[in-house]
């Protein structure tokens, strides 16, 4: 910290993203990118732009707030594009919190969200998950602060149904609910339905995972137009040129080879269940994820150590910490044979501690 | 606004960024762009990283933060590139600024300084401007604010000598001093030279206007190492993977071709002394800009008819309504053959109004 650094910020602790190495190949299941590579009209489209990027993007992304509404079955004014998903929290944050505001949000979910109510010193609400790591909606039902819920929830997966999240955003009329959809093309039932029906909610989701764009920083925001007005505010007054040329385009395309997207995440699924069922054999507990990672661990192995070994084997995974998880992992869904190749490292390992 | 926006930001006045408009084709003289594409290195380097966008860009762009400290002769830790350099002036505002450090900045400049003190609710003076629009370096040397300075200044294109910053961020050993160089590869001694010496300076650029990538969103700081930091502190704070994987190798790729770029500048300056000549011939009070842009108001017409009249015959230039400067307009520079065009509309107009 220089000595010019605003007193505001001296306890700020950042976000800490999953490890980029490059020492040698690894196979990277560590920050839940797809395995599947982005479709050949995405590499036309991007290559394409490449000659107009002198000129600003469209601070609007006309094209890609169009295509999204049409694909989600939206009006396009309920609809906005981010710079990332992280982006759009940030505004969340910044727009539907303060001081008679404050946020709740599970103890174990997106690192983020605490990040974000700290940076603004917004106050916060963190609520247990319950024991199994399941959320308990009655939790946020109380309509006293701004909910914030990733559904299926980070880093275990767990989703809730759809009717219960309807129960949550009507118990807060006046509070934003914002639910947090990265993960939510894996198998869980979208809450982008209910935008039509309620004016508190906002839903974010994200093309780094199912869409293969996580390069390219893309996120989005499905709410009434009022929010989705507010939301434009504070991207005004930020960075109105948020999306860049290229990855607006990628956008659009991505959104046109929609089938080639959710096929791929249709096949992690098989591929997450292999695993899941994989990982029970060798004695793990895993939880019932619903996202394109898994959450386990084991009563053989500290969880420490099994990442530790993992990656000298050349298998990066995600280990938290917190006192919680601390004997967790976090595995993302990579290609079938990469998941073989982790399981046959994990029992390999196993097999070592005995 | 949304029964549910913070009140904390109901007088927040965005930015409003120049005209995109698609009813017809426009010469586009209002946002400052460069008339010239990127390199074909850029275009090379792009189109090869699409099918890596699967996987999440560098949060610490190390290729291209080495390559901007070779290209300007700093440590590496002395460098950070955001999404635009929107995104780092954000930054500089929250990192630099709280209620015990106010912002100064001239009250004619870059228009978006005052947005992000408001939306942060950060105290900050406007200092006016001499009658002859230059700024007085005395005003910023009381050393008991956090100074930004465009140099050249917005929307005037008037510079301050290197000798003259030097003494402002000599005279603010407590302050940090933010020199905002967003156009200064048009004619301006840059003050990176002397990030080395001194600790309380950040300078900022971006590849938007030189560089020919404004739709790319590319920016950077250079500062010590301990400013630095505080930056990525906000950066790993709301947005680690600001710089996307397109970007970031376009960005290294147009600092290999910087004789492309630096030689495209000097085309530039050429067409600027021409178009500043012919406007001067036909009666204009011109600034001395050292940018990509003019800044020229008329006795024979107001700045907001020729503004109406020039869009009307398909160029499109940036006329501001604030009292001081309601009659002036800022024009982009751009071709030679744009700026002849320019020039003869505009005597077209001239020679209507009699």
């Amino acid at each position: 910290m220089s000595r010019f650094f605003s007193t505001t910020h001296k306890n700020l602790v950042p976000y800490v993203p999953g490890e980029q190495l490059n020492d040698k190949k690894y196979i990277k299941l560590n920050t839940n990118e797809s395995p599947y590579p982005p479709s050949d009209k995405v590499k036309k489209a991007v290559s394409e732009e490449v000659s107009r990027l002198m000129l600003y993007s469209d601070p609007d992304s006309k094209e890609l707030v169009s295509a999204l509404a049409k694909r989600y079955n939206l009006p396009e004014d309920c609809v906005v594009v981010t710079n990332g998903s992280d982006e759009i929290l940030n505004f969340a944050f910044l727009a539907f919190c303060d001081s008679t505001h404050p946020a709740i949000f599970p103890d174990l979910t997106y690192g983020f969200y605490k990040v974000f109510a700290n940076l603004y010193n917004l106050p916060y609400t963190e609520i247990p998950l319950n024991k199994d790591f399941t959320v308990s909606p009655e939790d946020y039902m109380l309509n006293n602060a701004t909910v914030f819920l990733a559904n299926p929830n980070a880093p275990t997966g767990i989703a809730l149904e759809l009717s219960e999240i309807e129960k949550i955003v009507k118990a807060n009329p006046d509070n934003v609910v914002i639910i947090d959809e990265a993960y939510v093309d894996f198998g869980t039932e979208s809450a982008v339905s209910l935008v039509n029906k309620y004016d508190n909610l906002l839903v974010t989701q994200t093309f780094s995972k199912s869409r293969s764009l996580a390069g390219a920083r893309l996120g989005m925001g499905f709410a009434s137009p009022e929010l989705i007005k507010d939301i434009n505010t504070l991207r005004y007054s930020t960075n109105p040129y948020n999306v860049n040329r290229m990855t607006m385009k990628a956008g659009v395309s991505a959104i046109e080879d929609d089938d080639y997207y959710m096929n791929n995440c249709k096949k992690i699924q098989l591929t997450r269940d292999y695993t899941a069922s994989s990982l029970k054999e060798l004695g793990f507990f895993v939880t019932d994820s619903k996202a394109n990672f898994l959450f386990a661990e084991s009563k053989r192995i500290k969880g420490s150590d099994l990442y530790v070994k993992l990656k000298e084997k050349g298998v990066l995974i995600r280990h938290f910490e917190s006192d919680r998880i601390s004997n967790f992992n976090r595995i993302t869904i990579g290609t079938q044979e990469q998941m073989e190749i982790f399981i046959s490292k994990v029992l390999e390992i196993l097999e070592e501690e005995k």
